[in-house]
């Protein structure tokens, strides 16, 4: 490599009057008394002396003595912590849960608020939870996982053993399958919160299951891996060899830190674009095995009875879906004008390809653009701008994934399925804004169709 | 869409024996105590009957009145927060500042456990942070955006104005330029926490700058953009045109969630790829001209005198550099035997094409794995597994962007730098691992060529 190649960049950036010597702007300073002073000046209008005067009067207080005190009154320095917490201002952006939905104030749920989130990662403090018996509070150093089952060698793995392994960090959203059960019933809950928060998005790092099951050597008779949660309910899925092998990963830290321990710290399965209750928490056990374990997390529960009275159970993967956050139940519109609608679109089996809007409840759609990055198995935003002419609308989503799969209309789910299924509501939404001139001018509530 | 196009997707994946009647699974049960005694008889070993049986159990304590305390007892329910917080046993992965480079127990920067972190995205809680004038505690109902200079239209942005343009997410890290300050001045921290913490990545959500600058009506005469902030020291940085009409985003989130304070809440510029002085905090003004401002912030400091005499400025970019997070300092070889060696890699130039990494301090180069999300002006992951024969090694990483600009090692850029410079080391860092038949056997050390 030579120099030239070192540095080429900054060559090719820096403009005609950026290399100088340091005495041509030196020299122009004039003290003034201090950073506060420069900043009330600054506020005025801009000078370039008084900026080089900022300098200077930062330079005067180099007095070892006066310096701490100094420092504080001109607000050079602030109290910091080691781990931060958001500002007092947003105290009100919080998880929550229906009091309906419990039977006492120990929640086995609480909701992310999606109509408060922007992008596509959900902070760590604000993802939905979901407990299907309790929530251990295990000490890393005592935790084992262990593999057994149609393997060659059983093998057991302390936490440390797993970080040793090669990893990868891939950012996917996880959806419990009731979300949207509300709108399946019929209960008409004004906040996006309720209709679709069971649903978050992170980084998820961790060892690929494939590895670990290779390391295992797994039994070509295998056809099936059950892993086992450290939870009350021994929490458990059947989950088939070939999602097992493919992206799923055991997972020790989302979004950048270790798991938090609503989200089964120290690790949890991630087999991407699969429902939420197979990302089992505090996992412990993975047993391979040639049939499904007929677990009643997978027969009584999370598994559906249709119209025409066949029980579809394995039905893991969430299709593809989308939701408004903007103009949504949670806001009232003020007046006509321009807005821009906002949303959430996503699929279990990959990439969004475009996501349609509609103001007339699907009888003219409009393309989105796609605002975020567009990730495998991701949440992915969505926006389109609109002036509103102060008339009703009723607001819908419509997202296609790559496979070319498109959400279906609520009437043409409940066709197929019958009024009876809870699990795996991926139908259009509609949001009904209310017109200007009319009693509820420019509420906005959720409409069933 | 036909009835088929809904369903297609969970028939293709449904196994044989996915859909039957309910009545096949259910007549299985045996009643249990309830769901803490399935838990530990499935510890013991996978039964079919005790899944079903577990269901039962569950059914038993469905009396209205014993189910408050029976659901607690058996752990059914759990005690959960707005706002969660990680795990106890993490308590020990914070941001940390080193007494020797604050005069009082205010700290004007803190540094990210680069070493304890995973993915790409740097949790809010534990991003590094750095203040020129004090941190501002702004109500955002009060604060407000002015754009003016040399523009047709001066504007005033409420922040509720601002959300109603439309906006983009996108995961950038952003990395103070004083960043490798302490190897480029020779002095040894063995602690990556010390040597790069000033820096993290995040998705930044808000408007773009351009969409700003052009509801404003930008004169053809203009070609530079100052921003100022609302902290004690009005930071001011000179933003060239061609970088605000980019990809710069005016950012109201982080992560999903509001800026942190510590991060310029309620708003901070966002110029992807540029030194982090540059992302001005707590944004309040926006002025349009067409000279560089001659901030203090851009000649006294973040300013360079090469070894030639010609002082460098706006060297806005932070050219393609990486650091290896394990093995380093803060850890411990525990014997020969199999590693993987994990890291960071990053270019303000766009995305990571590969990394390379050398045990013997540059003389042979094995290409990494990139194990997370490639993305433009973000970290980027790596990994490489290696067999360690307990001999001493010279570990370093050595990362290329798309424009083919690879980092150079530490005698390339000094020669041309020479020894004054404190800001853009992005030379490779070098890790000593102590050889396991020495004194100091698997011990790691950071050490200088």
């Amino acid at each position: 490599m030579t120099d030239q190649n070192i540095e080429h960049k900054v060559a090719q950036q820096t403009p005609e009057s950026a290399t100088q010597t340091r005495r041509a702007f030196l020299k122009g300073g004039v003290a003034v008394a201090g950073g506060v002073m420069f900043s009330q000046a600054a506020s005025a209008g801009y000078d370039p002396k008084a900026a080089v005067a900022g300098y200077e009067g930062q330079k005067e207080i180099t007095d070892p003595l006066a310096r701490p005190v100094e420092r504080n009154k001109l607000g050079y320095g602030v109290r910091t912590y080691p781990y931060g917490m958001p500002s007092k201002y947003e105290d009100h952006v919080q998880r929550r849960t229906l009091d309906w939905l419990t039977p006492d104030t120990y929640a086995s749920i609480t909701m992310s608020p999606l109509h408060q989130l922007h992008g596509i990662i959900t902070p760590n403090g604000l993802h939905f939870e979901r407990y299907h018996g309790g929530m251990p509070e295990i000490d890393p150093k005592e935790h084992k996982l262990v593999i057994h089952g149609l393997v060659e060698r059983p093998l057991v793995f302390t936490m440390e053993d797993l970080k040793k392994f090669p990893a990868v960090s891939r950012i996917h959203f996880i959806e419990c399958p009731a979300n949207g059960a509300m709108e399946w019933k019929g209960v008409q809950v004004d906040s996006v919160q309720w209709t679709h928060g069971m649903m978050s998005c992170s980084e998820w790092t961790g060892v690929k299951l494939s590895t670990l099951l290779k390391e295992a050597g797994v039994d070509p008779k295998a056809s099936w891996v059950i892993p086992e949660g450290s939870d009350a309910s021994a929490m458990s899925r059947s989950i088939p060899m070939e999602i097992a092998m493919d992206d799923t990963i055991v997972a020790w830290a989302q979004n950048g830190e270790a798991l938090r321990n609503e989200q089964g710290y120290p690790i949890r399965l991630v087999p991407p674009g699969c429902e939420g209750n197979m990302w089992v928490k505090h996992l412990r056990r993975l047993y391979v095995t040639n049939e499904p374990l007929q677990h009643r997390e997978e027969t009584s529960k999370y598994s559906e009875l249709y119209g025409d009275g066949s029980a579809v159970r394995f039905s893991w993967v969430n299709e593809c879906n989308s939701v408004i956050t903007y103009p949504s139940p949670d806001f009232k519109m003020d007046g006509p004008g321009r807005y821009v609608v906002k949303g959430i679109a996503y699929s279990g089996r990959g990439k969004i390809k475009n996501v349609d809007i509609t103001m007339d409840g699907g009888r003219t759609y409009h393309e989105a653009t796609l605002t975020s990055h567009v990730l495998d198995k991701a949440w992915t935003r969505f926006e389109y701008e609109f002036d509103w002419d102060g008339s009703e609308l009723f607001l819908q989503s419509r997202a296609t994934d790559e496979t070319g799969y498109t959400q279906p209309q609520a009437p043409q789910l409940r066709e197929k399925r019958g009024t009876n299924p809870v699990y795996h509501r991926n139908a259009m939404v509609t949001w009904r804004v209310h017109a200007w001139n009319s009693d509820r001018a420019g509420v906005i509530d959720n409409v069933q169709f």
